[in-house]
């Protein structure tokens, strides 16, 4: 078991699902904030960490562990007593990773192409730029009509059982604003929305975040 | 345990890393083959398996799964015997899960801005489309130098310890000569292909998508 874990994030990014993870396990832990506006994740030092420049960053006693999906389940099966995850069934276990898979390589990459489409097209091609931004609230919109008509059971991801998945859709569905979509569209995600800001876990990784 | 597995899929697409864990894992399995040209990914049919509209989709007795890192431990799990994952130790779990979600949101993506940027700009935007693509060599190079120089620990992924990111690796590096990068450019990446290309279980399964 790792005895030492040390989360990098940033606030408003997707680092938030991990750093959830890690409060609702009950762990102890540390979470170490990267300041993204002076460069800090493109930093030599922290280049060692994660080669990526990107946060989430776990480090453990083993090494460290990025890509929220994989940060995600190390932290349900490290503290399985936080019943993050459906552990003992192989098939539940895979709609969690399929609801976390999709989040993190469709919607996260939707919203990405607002503000980092630098990394599909030159950086000084402010035609695409602007192209691509143009359509974010159209595509996280039919995400988010996807995850609200075949995806979200309710009241959590999986029904009654709650998950890191959770955890994942709060972090993501609270970018939509910012994306010009209006949560109350749809209802399923939006009671989600509010039930997750009521938790007392969350109000209080949000306001260390922003300490 | 499922009995009945029912992979859909499409030559040339991420499907193949499913294709191959199934055929890896020794048991019983279908695979049905969709025709994109045809369209049929969007077929009513289809939409009613996957409202995605997209393979890999795996039809089990518990339902459908979809998402490449999702069903890749759904097989390694349901059929522990193929030690196609370290599912006694949540650490290299998680390091293969997040080799796999790395190759499903970032390198994929890359890869998807050459033919399919319609997702990210209106589908009439030909000078946004053409930027995206020529951005794509230098996206994939810098994705595969990561994974030459820190990821990819040979000869296979986790080192001595073959898994399903072998699998996932393989059929992403067989993108490369089509996205005009030149494998030989990454020793260990090519070393890696041709590991794979000779091994009976691949070559079986590529005549079979093929034939």
């Amino acid at each position: 078991m790792a005895t030492s874990l040390n989360l990098y994030y940033a606030p408003g990014t997707c680092a938030l699902a991990s750093h959830l993870a890690l409060e609702y396990s009950g762990a102890p832990y540390q979470a170490t904030r990267l300041d993204f506006k002076q460069q800090q994740q493109r930093s030599p030092e922290f280049l060692r960490v994660n080669p990526k420049g990107r946060v989430p960053a776990l480090v453990t006693d083993r090494g460290v562990l990025t890509e929220t999906p994989a940060i995600l389940q190390f932290v349900a099966q490290s503290f399985p007593q936080a019943g993050l995850a459906p552990l003992d069934d192989a098939f539940l276990l895979a709609k969690v990773n399929e609801f976390n898979s999709y989040l993190s390589s469709t919607v996260h990459v939707n919203h990405a192409h607002k503000g980092r489409g630098y990394r599909w097209v030159e950086a000084d091609d402010s035609a695409s730029l602007q192209a691509m931004q143009k359509k974010v609230p159209q595509t996280m919109t039919e995400s988010f009509t996807l995850i609200e008509e075949k995806m979200l059971q309710g009241p959590w991801v999986l029904g009654e059982r709650f998950s890191t998945s959770d955890l994942y859709l709060y972090t993501i569905s609270r970018w939509l604003e910012g994306d010009s979509v209006d949560v109350q569209r749809f209802p399923k995600v939006a009671d989600h929305l509010r039930r997750m800001d009521a938790q007392p876990q969350v109000k209080k990784v949000l306001a260390s975040q922003q300490a």
